[in-house]
């Protein structure tokens, strides 16, 4: 896992992925004390990050591999990311998700043009049905962050930032960036370490769920003791990475950590500032820069906003936060 | 008013203003029956493709004219432009709004470093009390729409537009507009008739204030019956521009019209599958792009999502459209 692989991806991802802005807001500026820069992955195709590891994981593939078709266990980005990708490549994915999925994510995923497989959680394993039909069809497991080819994807996020801080003449920023397993904060310090050293990543998680911050305080992976009940489930994972920790130790930290009532706050100030959909999980980023500014130093912070899949009943959930 | 002056306008833009992304989603080209690009320029600073008319305006300015500063007339989105644009020049700007005026738009225009100057409107008028501070001040005044260097500004959005539109491998496309008094409408009209002529400016208002529709009908300008009363009110003017109508009348239409409902749909579309936050107004050319595809021709129509400001009630409200 290198910065070859991150710069070839990006060459492979070329015209297939939206290269997102830089926005910004005086407005979030004045709230969090220093100039905020952020980067809307949520208008990336099918609204989040995942798209471009799915992408990179895809293109990577012999045409021989990739023909047969690709598999992925999700109920949330990564799923959608691996259909619309799989689509674009003219190849078949199936998505195993729990039987109690939300209608609309099971809808949207067969609407990005994948065969979704329902388990029942309770008395059937998601990786026996992986295994069966990666086996009976010869279809390529996309494993959601654990992943070289996912994590150079999402690198190529990292890429971007660099070249746009270049543009703005920032030189020296905190880079704040959502993390679960750690596949787009790995790979965007990867990015940075090559093309902005003084560009310093630090991951934002949910309190309560905060493996990465603890695992790199403590030099070694931690586990989270729940991996449910927190609006941010999109950035949720039991623990780091095999792949992603290494990294992440060698290169990131300390964490940030944020609670459910600042993801909503931020997502209401990314609706008024930003004129952007961010998704909980999707403004833990944002919520540290603005609320966490005491642990922050610079003039200048670089925050994702990682996803925007959330119904409308929680975004005015979100909304009336600033009623 | 020619193309030359948007070129120059564009060098004067260059680093200052977004580059907005022309962003797409497989769920809208299937409402719509065709692809849907959408332009967003509520992720422009200020939240309007306003920014750009308000940026060119000062930037073409001698500096010991703009040095004194610039007056406008506006509650909206045309005054949050003129603001920021002139702070980032570091010269004084007076903002002319209505008493009644909310709240939260007369505190917004004033964070954006703007005098506001409040007049009753039914006891005063904002002519008199513009022409009296012109005068004691020095202010040069940016008009909204009817300003060769404002639709210069307006233009440069065109300019982006056609380039994308190359980059995508669209040759010929519809390119729908919401409009008000045409400034943004008749500088894409002429950047697309120098940069991509097979790509036709179509403008979009609400029913009931289709004065440019009319006025492009009928071959000279009409004026509404009304020129309040409508949640599209960012688009609503009394009639097109003297300068405006001639370059809409040589390059553009005939035009589309919608719903009220129809605008708060888009919004939940664009909420939904952009992950942008479109206001009424600024939803007008998704929503033609949606609901009108009866009336449009070809594979792929572009549309502009020309501003997001939009309050929290307004937004859920139109989120429940699709509840």
């Amino acid at each position: 896992m290198n910065i070859d692989m991150i710069r070839a991806a990006a060459r492979r991802l070329e015209g297939h992925v939206l290269r997102t802005p830089l926005l910004n807001s005086p407005f979030l500026d004045e709230v969090a004390g220093r100039r905020v820069w952020v980067k809307p992955e949520c208008l990336q195709h099918t609204g989040s990050f995942k798209f471009r590891g799915a992408w990179s994981a895809l293109s990577a593939m012999p045409d021989d591999i990739r023909k047969r078709g690709v598999i992925a266990f999700s109920s949330g980005n990564h799923a959608q990311g691996v259909a619309l990708a799989a689509k674009m490549h003219a190849v078949p994915a199936i998505i195993v998700m729990p039987s109690d999925s939300p209608t609309l994510k099971i809808a949207n995923t067969r609407a990005y043009g994948a065969e979704v497989v329902l388990y029942d959680r309770d008395s059937e394993s998601r990786e026996e049905i992986g295994a069966r039909l990666s086996t009976e069809r010869g279809l390529t497991m996309i494993k959601p962050f654990d992943e070289p080819e996912v994590i150079a994807g999402q690198g190529t996020c990292g890429l971007e930032i660099a070249q746009q801080a270049a543009e703005l003449e920032i030189t020296q920023a905190e880079v704040i960036v959502c993390c679960g397993g750690g596949g787009l904060t790995s790979g965007i310090a990867l990015a940075l370490e090559a093309d902005a050293p003084d560009l310093r990543v630090r991951p934002a998680e949910p309190e309560g769920f905060d493996d990465v911050a603890r695992s790199l305080a403590s030099g070694k992976i931690e586990r989270n003791v729940r991996t449910s009940g927190n609006i941010c489930d999109a950035i949720i994972s039991p623990q780091p990475g095999e792949i992603t920790f290494p990294i992440m130790h060698r290169l990131v930290g300390p964490g940030l950590v944020i609670t459910e009532d600042q993801a909503l706050t931020a997502m209401a100030h990314a609706f008024n500032r930003l004129k952007i959909v961010a998704e909980p999980g999707g403004a833990a980023a944002l919520a540290a820069a603005l609320f966490c500014g005491d642990q922050i130093e610079g003039d200048d912070v670089i925050v994702t906003v990682s996803g925007g899949n959330v119904d409308a009943p929680l975004f005015s959930r979100a909304l009336d936060m600033l009623a």
